[in-house]
């Protein structure tokens, strides 16, 4: 299997957000994302980027990529979150997977943080199983909360 | 009850750390936080900021925060995300919190992001009601994964 791993470009972004909604469809939330591929290029590839990517190519085509960005926590400082690790399911199980999480880790490591950091679904028994093989601890009895757009106006119609 | 919300400074730093370190008690994790008040103080206010950070004053004297940053979600674009919101508690059931989350949420309305975003304890009832209450969603199914220090090294031992 020869993919090379590298950093994403713009013209990478079409096919990064395939993968978005192939993900997203995998997650049973077909209809969740709202972001354009022209976001995608000005959140990523502005003055101030929100994000770095990596992708994986094999014959001229993404087959994976590892979205990544900085957060931060007040127990362990600056960290590296994981928003995405996905490979197209014609392509799992050749190692692309990992060879995605090993430059996450690897830019992590060279970043300086004390933590990376992702979610992950607590049925997704194959995405936990691949993570805690790498060393990673998944936390199940930490929950993820969100307000939405509507959510947000809600509440400020009803404080305000 | 006479409090103030407003940004934090620099010269907070030191009852900010004193907060995080009481929530990381409540949070069965009293060894947890590595960060220190220089760190705060260095991430939060250099060039670059980390976070921003906002504070309830009553009597001169720090009794609450909230401390948040960008994030970046694939399906939602650019959002905020509430790292910690923290009343000490004796000051509790007074409002305090109330007013934090709105300054929290009227910072996200402000930068017009689609979600605010945060995690919570699945066994901390009384946040979770407090959130809800808000109009928020625990998405109970979502996990947090982690990989610290020691992982990450021994990840890269292995691998190379």
């Amino acid at each position: 299997m020869e993919f090379t791993i590298r950093k994403a470009e713009v013209d990478d972004m079409p096919q990064v957000h395939e993968l978005v909604k192939e993900l997203a469809v995998f997650e049973n939330e077909p209809y969740a994302v709202k972001v354009t591929v022209e976001e995608l290029v000005a959140d990523g590839f502005g003055e101030t980027p929100c994000f770095i990517c990596f992708v994986a190519e094999y014959k001229d085509t993404i087959v994976g990529m590892a979205l990544l960005y900085p957060r931060y926590s007040t127990w362990d400082g600056r960290t590296v979150h994981l928003e995405d690790l996905i490979v197209t399911r014609p392509m799992r199980g050749k190692g692309i997977g990992d060879a995605l999480f090993k430059k996450v880790v690897e830019y992590g490591h060279q970043q300086g943080v004390r933590r990376i950091e992702w979610e992950v679904l607590d049925w997704n028994e194959g995405a936990i199983r691949f993570y805690e093989r790498q060393g990673a601890r998944i936390l199940r009895d930490w929950d993820v909360a969100k307000m939405g757009e509507k959510a947000i106006s809600d509440y400020l119609k009803n404080k305000n």
